[in-house]
């Protein structure tokens, strides 16, 4: 547990740092076999990216340092419960386990919409703030008949 | 409805081309005002990148055009129903209205596990897949403290 402790600390440090440098209060490292493989801090305001949460640039972080885009052998160590945007990134990552420090409430009591979006992906489409409307669903499915029949596809 | 299709034909242009790149078959653009701000496709594997989905680079592409990372006055067409880490996006995005051509039950189909992450996410965390643990609340809430005390803080 000891370890564990030593790098979600380091989590929580990037996002001390973050504080200090103008960005959001949150960090996240990615550890293979003991090793940090990957970083991030939030980056939405100073990078102007919505994307830049401190879980997606850890991901990519790591994906980049390692080469590939399955991360199925590493953890990851975040200051706060991840959104649903990160833990969707976590999945398509295959990062298997996480620990983290803050919960969706604890990020909802500083003004931070995490819980909304919860609650939103669990609504089903027409219920939901955004406007959702399908369009031309044949034509795009030609699209999904191609990639399918597509002999040297790289499939994910 | 013409000026949607035109959109929606670009998207699923943007995913035609990018199967011939050795891509994955998604699309993206972002509109503001009937122009093009932002487009991207899926660049999971030619990257390495589990985050470069089609919706994903279309923001932070808009983002960067537009040099902010608010898209409230844009609308999204994409050639497939987002999955959850790019709707997460695109509510952290703020985008308020989105076009998709085919659902996650096509993507599914293809082999695309979409479908399977919007389950996962409507799980309480103790039942899903993947395992993840709370660590050090404390520590990590005392950023937050730190944070909420900040008074030059850019919220968003």
């Amino acid at each position: 547990m000891e370890q564990h402790d030593f790098f979600m600390r380091q989590a929580i440090e990037l996002a001390n740092e973050n504080i200090l440098n103008g960005g959001g209060p949150f960090g996240a490292v990615i550890v293979l076999n003991g090793v940090v493989v990957g970083k991030g801090s939030n980056q939405v305001t100073n990078h102007n990216d919505p994307t830049a949460h401190a879980e997606v640039l850890a991901i990519r972080n790591a994906s980049k340092n390692l080469n590939r885009f399955d991360l199925s052998n590493c953890v990851l160590y975040t200051s706060c419960e991840p959104c649903p945007m990160c833990l969707g990134a976590i999945y398509w990552a295959r990062i298997p386990k996480v620990f983290y420090g803050n919960t969706r409430k604890d990020a909802a009591s500083i003004g931070f919409d995490d819980d909304f979006i919860y609650q939103e992906l669990s609504q089903p489409i027409e219920k939901r703030s955004i406007l959702m409307e399908p369009l031309l669903s044949s034509e795009a499915f030609k699209t999904f008949k191609d990639w399918n029949l597509k002999v040297d596809k790289k499939a994910y």
